[in-house]
């Protein structure tokens, strides 16, 4: 058995800067570049109980779900059997295109243990 | 002033069926048609806090945020002067393309009001 929970939507610019901008005035939520991290600008509370962040790629704008999981190679594998497809993998985050073409990372838990352990639903 | 909240994330498709199957099972959320609004598949409890649904498109996929007000033109008005442009008005929707190139459409208050009132953030 593993676990998953969804962690994070994605918003996926080549402007990462005009969208942080945007977002973060449209939403009312302060916009935090992620040190180390120099990618990705958190905007803090933007959407509830989800982390929410820019991020900037080198492709067309879109957004996509990042779910988190105690077993990644588990949780992969139960995606791909569900119809979606590898797409790429970048350090520990396994890229998955969905039945209907949304894309959707598979990552190690990064929220909170507590929060996992809570919020995460246990799959055979 | 008006108010407004994020209401919704639309994963908009044109293979909502396979699209609705994959993130039933992968969310373990239910899948519910809407009635008299066949283009929707709602995921019951998805996304915490925020309706989830599939969006039949004749379109490439992608996801959009849907943020309801009490004034639709108001805060569409505020969002066109925050760089959005519109793209499109779909009956009461407003259909803006944010700086870094996401949709994000504006639609009147679809929550509970007293949810709405309690969740929503004012705006000068």
């Amino acid at each position: 058995m593993h676990k998953s929970r969804v962690y994070a939507v994605l918003l996926d610019t080549p402007e990462p800067e005009a969208a942080a901008a945007f977002w973060s005035a449209a939403l009312g939520a302060p916009a935090h570049p992620v040190p180390s991290e120099e990618q990705f600008t958190v905007l803090h509370e933007a959407l509830p109980g989800l982390v929410t962040a820019v991020q900037a790629v080198d492709d067309t704008p879109r957004l996509h779900l990042d779910i988190e999981s105690d077993d990644v190679e588990a949780e992969t594998q139960r995606l791909l059997s569900l119809g979606a497809e590898q797409v790429a993998q970048w350090l520990e985050c396994r890229v998955l295109r969905a039945p209907g073409g949304h894309l959707v990372c598979v990552i190690p838990v990064h929220s909170d243990p507590d929060l996992f352990e809570s919020q995460a639903r246990t799959w055979p």
